[in-house]
């Protein structure tokens, strides 16, 4: 007797490593559009889960109600996820709200769903079907945006409870797995390989897909799409080492608040921050405001530059106004980071904070001359 | 009387901030091809130093010899340079070797005739005309190959006695400014703007310029080649902080070399390397290879990681050999990277070598089970 399909065994195996390390007895769910993709690991996890005996394997349907027919979509997807022997199947209907765009706000949606099913099943893993060509679309959107290294890193195998076992598949190898076991896949008009929306209408990624990828692989070869997943791999190291060397110099920048400060303020020496590479600093001063209380992703890029001259371009400027209403300040050759009216009022210029150690809780006052 | 025209201004700013932190006196060269960027930057650097007074400005053109006529289209493009004032202008005839591709054999014999002619005027600055354009193309490029977030960082403003002016400008400013100035710019058929050669022929970049960015103009939007370079800025900052950290860690993993080692030999304790970041312990160890005498091109990734599996996948595996004849081999809980000769040879596992400090000098052997 022949083993399976390569396609099959590929996506088996990629599901096999990618539980490893989850512990047996636990719940793993996969999320199933009912699309190649996460039809083709279904199929892998119920395989894996049932030979190996290990997981209580489930899926969740996630209905968008974006499209005509998403009910029937859904409903057929499940079946199929039943029917190859997952237990419990979920099918979610979700309401997509409309920050960000379509793409954004339905992303939001299906991964807040997904989290509360997990919840509520205690399942250790979610299992999601993104593949190698999934990857490319995500640095090359990221890449067109110039949003910088760290959405360049794109996807991660693991992030939280979410997993992506086919990450160095590619959607070929789930397109094989599935006619090789007799799967039909589900083909999404939205997702560039569908004949029924006209090329202007599609979401940018399903344009990358359809138009950029390919134009992209006849000019600079076949290797393309591994090329931009391997770039993605080493944003991802990057990103990391630039991380941990930011929690260090936080660490190492950080001083005492002052007296009455409430918990949120945030105080840095500046002499290290000044010494770190820009990068580090950067990143240092993002995870210092968070800290102090702005919303994470409220906080844009030209926000942190603005603190960073508050440490690297020093001519005496002003607070700088950050989201949640916090401020940024600096006074007696240190940064401070939180509520209005807690921040350090500088003061280096006046003659009676020579030679202090730092501003008093009574000189704190938003109206102030913090020329150093 | 109106000033000059907004790309003739453009340029002129961009050369005198680039010129900026230039000792006063000293010779500035600008590397002219006779097309529109360096012919913009020329006329652009002839104005600056006239008005300015402060450096002599001179210009090399570099003839490749590669298309019939290009010593016609050097004469000129000196002649130009000298019309608008720089002295001296140098016309330097350079053998394009193979290595690498025509492409990077005339880049590698270009930027040595550079370095030659600023080696012989003593010039402290030497001015190339790569715009924002060609800073996108190289990050594509780089992306395509999958090379890392080191050639994604693209070309820096400044290496060394080399400055690019431009990168912050389009081709079209260089172009308008040429226009403005009354400058014909040479077209080079290889560019991807000519029209004497097929397509199919034309060099990877041109193929970039022509064919690929217009397709991702039109499907991401008009900001894509401005994104491109947004990115190479936040790689070349990340690429700096994983430089540094990684330098930090050699620091802090050296260990002395064991009695009678040649001076290449470099010793280092696997605890520290272990527990860093994943980037910063790659290049780290990268760098420690070339420091124990590994040509630094010629070491490649694929063989920093087999040093790397000494360190995080240890299971007394044998030596990794490097380029230049150096081998890497882990003993005692520490790693040598040097000549095979001198390289500790493990005995970790060996009764006598149990809570030795090390390896000693007559030990050394290539052919030694290095179990741990």
């Amino acid at each position: 007797m022949s083993g399976p399909a390569p396609a099959v065994a590929a996506v088996r195996v990629a599901v096999r490593r990618a539980l490893a390390d989850v512990p047996r007895g636990s719940t793993v769910l996969v999320a199933c559009s009912g699309g190649a993709d996460s039809l083709a690991l279904a199929a892998g996890l119920a395989w894996e889960a049932r030979s190996d005996g290990s997981w209580r394997a489930g899926a969740v349907v996630v209905d968008h109600g974006l499209l005509p027919g998403s009910h029937d979509v859904a409903r057929d997807a499940a079946a199929t996820c039943a029917a190859l022997g997952l237990a419990p199947v979920r099918v979610v209907r979700v309401e997509v709200g409309a920050a960000g765009g379509p793409e954004a706000a339905a992303r939001a949606a299906r991964y807040a769903a997904l989290e509360a099913v997990a919840e509520e099943l205690d399942a250790a893993a979610v299992l999601l079907g993104h593949t190698l060509d999934d990857q490319a679309e995500t640095v090359l959107l990221a890449l067109a945006r110039g949003s910088g290294e760290r959405s360049l890193a794109g996807m991660r195998p693991v992030r939280g409870r979410l997993r992506r076992p086919l990450l160095a598949l590619r959607r070929t190898d789930t397109e094989a797995a599935c006619a090789a076991q007799g799967l039909a896949p589900w083909h999404d008009p939205g997702n560039g390989r569908g004949p029924v929306v006209a090329a202007g209408d599609l979401p940018l990624r399903s344009r990358v897909r359809s138009e950029v990828l390919p134009v992209l692989e006849a000019v600079l070869g076949p290797g393309v799409a591994q090329a931009l997943a391997r770039t993605a791999d080493a944003l991802a190291d990057a990103t990391e080492a630039v991380d941990a060397a930011a929690a260090d110099l936080l660490a190492a920048a950080a001083l005492p608040g002052p007296a009455g400060a409430p918990p949120a303020e945030v105080v840095l020496d500046v002499v290290p921050l000044a010494a770190a590479p820009a990068a580090v600093r950067r990143r240092a001063l993002h995870d210092a405001a968070v800290r102090s209380g702005c919303p994470a992703g409220a906080l844009a890029r030209v926000q942190v530059l603005a603190v960073e001259a508050l440490v690297t371009a020093w001519r005496g400027q002003g607070p700088v106004h950050l989201p949640g209403g916090r401020v940024a300040s600096r006074a007696c050759g240190r940064l401070y980071l939180g509520l209005p009216g807690a921040v350090g009022d500088g003061g280096d210029a006046r003659p009676h904070a020579q030679g202090t150690p730092g501003p008093r809780p009574d000189e704190h006052d938003d109206q102030h001359d913090d020329r150093e």
